[in-house]
């Protein structure tokens, strides 16, 4: 099984290694890697943010263990050029369309988080966001108006089998955890939302078992501050994804320790942090790898199917948050090595 | 001067009359009034939300004071009857392109918050929020793809006019305050949002004395949990405005007190209790109707420029909630009539 690694930009490399160090201590047979180079320093390298090199590894992969991508030296370039094209361009290429990401709170940690601890203590959702329709990649561009003005367009769309496909994992999430699914659309503003909404209602004759709801996303961005704990599975659309889950990761508090997965319909699956690259402490040794090494259980447990070795590691790092390992942005004091160690310690 | 009175559904009619009572108190020479329909209370007696008597009163009106609409009963309408096209349809027609809604914290009520109390303390910040343009009111409907799916489609789109007098209207709201002014976009993902920070940074050419800042949404979503301390005024598009500042309203607990209102370029305004109509609770004497109150103070600040009446009102709701004035919603017994008497007291 092949594993690409593509550690990015800022604290990318850092962290990454310290999950392949986990990795490796697993021992998993037949497990082989490949490195590529994306973001901000595959621009620096070779002129693109995702080289068809890279793209070469990571369809061939059966999946990508990502690191952050980040640059404020490339904030000046065209769009097309900058450092997150290599995450849109993965998502896109390899039609990797179903995002989860889970938020839970770790009891140490409760009071890291804004929220009063009972609250961000009650919060333990999965959203699953969708990557790759909506107005991300409809038509867009600049163009004049009728008077000559300088007007800029997105299109947003969805249509019936963009929506079904993610409307499926929803559903099969929420069968696998507490049976609740709350579908966060704008029906009351957007067709596009009324075209989710009606084939969200359609596929939930399949899964009589889960207890679906609808909520606009207004509501869901104050329910998310008010009772977090209301929530099991979230399914949305890719912009109000991006914007929900941000802050459900706040409201945990701490965002050095949240996993995600991308996934496509064949199992393939791009793995990271949802933390960023972080430059202004890259290379210090300052980064907290926990996420990163999270993400790669995610990795064995969605693409690899090795539960045990998955359950393994999560243990790992939740007993080496017991025994009191902190990060600087834990309260504590221990490097990126040293996170790495505690959880190799208790493997 | 005319006001123009439209309370709406559920508790609208009860927490817009004791509104009325303290503008009443106030004596203001000149005053008048005309009652209007809107919402589901319209559809029901006329057959639209929006009738053109209410449109022809709202178009002479100098002010709306406007409470809420919403109403379950209207669920199954075609979009264009349901009562949210009320509020849609009066910010188109009369040209409302500005929404401020300021969130912070009555130091008594800090604690209803969900945040921690020194966080939600914290808050002092004014959401300007463009409500005239946006994916909201571009062409959208549905359609059929080439494979013969259906799909729903709304169209994004800001041009160069409509951002800059949004912009202007930042930069002066930021001018006025603590003179601090974040943009929130989403310009790594969207042209309609590259426009945007093209032309908001264009503007800030007039205003050197005011901090310009540009956000992405998603960080916009996380810092205001994190950190909403940080703002002071943020200015947005209309459905990031309508995520962000249903967010901010929750981050600082009690949304009962949270005032609003929407211009256009000459002065008129229509204000609004930012919580819905709470059908719930309709009719039983236990809404607030402090920030209906409050959206009256606004509305003598900002349309009839008269300042001096607009602090008093606010004065005397601040000496209520001293003097331990509390509704069912703020954690007290007092009902919607006695909360309108507690300020009439304070004035
Ligand atoms: C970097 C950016 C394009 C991306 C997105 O908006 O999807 C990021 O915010 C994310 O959520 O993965
Ligand atoms: C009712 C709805 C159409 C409206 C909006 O989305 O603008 C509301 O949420 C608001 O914020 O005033």
């Amino acid at each position: 099984m092949l594993i690409a690694l593509f550690p990015g930009d800022g604290i990318g490399p850092e962290i990454v290694a310290q999950a392949k160090r986990v990795l490796d201590a697993l021992a998993i047979d037949g497990l082989t890697y490949e490195d590529g180079l994306v973001g901000g320093a595959a621009y620096k390298a070779v002129g693109h943010p995702l080289p068809p090199e890279t793209l070469d590894v990571a369809k061939r992969a059966d999946a990508i263990l990502f690191g952050a991508v980040g640059d404020p030296d490339c904030d000046a370039l065209e769009r097309h050029l900058r450092p997150e094209q290599a995450i849109l361009g993965l998502r896109k290429e390899l039609g990797l369309f179903s995002n989860l990401r889970p938020a839970k709170v770790f009891p140490e940690l409760a009071h890291e988080s804004a929220l009063k601890p009972e609250v961000a203590g009650s919060i333990d959702l999965l959203i699953v966001r969708e990557t790759n329709g909506d107005v991300y990649f409809g038509e867009k561009g600049f163009r004049t108006t009728a008077d000559g003005l300088r007007e800029g367009y997105d299109i947003m769309s969805y249509n019936e089998a963009e929506v079904r496909r993610i409307a499926h994992a929803g559903f099969q999430a929420a069968r696998a955890r507490r049976g609740k699914l709350c579908s966060v659309d704008k029906a009351n503003v957007l067709e596009t939302s009324q075209l989710w909404r009606d084939v969200v209602i359609e596929v939930s004759a399949d899964y009589p078992d889960v207890a679906l709801t609808h909520m606009y996303v207004d509501n869901a961005a104050m329910q998310l501050v008010r009772n977090p704990g209301q929530f099991d599975v979230i399914v949305t659309g890719n912009l109000f994804g991006d914007i929900l889950s941000d802050q459900a990761s706040m409201c945990v508090g701490s965002i050095g320790m949240l996993a995600s997965a991308t996934l496509n319909g064949s199992g393939q699956g791009l793995y990271e942090p949802i933390h960023g690259s972080a430059p202004d402490i890259a290379g210090q040794g300052k980064a907290n790898p926990l996420a990163t090494i999270l993400s790669a259980a995610m990795m064995l447990r969605y693409s690899l199917n090795l539960p045990e070795q998955a359950d393994r590691i999560e243990a790992a790092v939740a007993k080496a948050l017991a025994n009191g390992a902190r990060s600087p942005d834990l309260g504590g004091a221990m490097n990126t090595v040293e996170m790495g160690d505690a959880v190799l310690a208790a493997l």
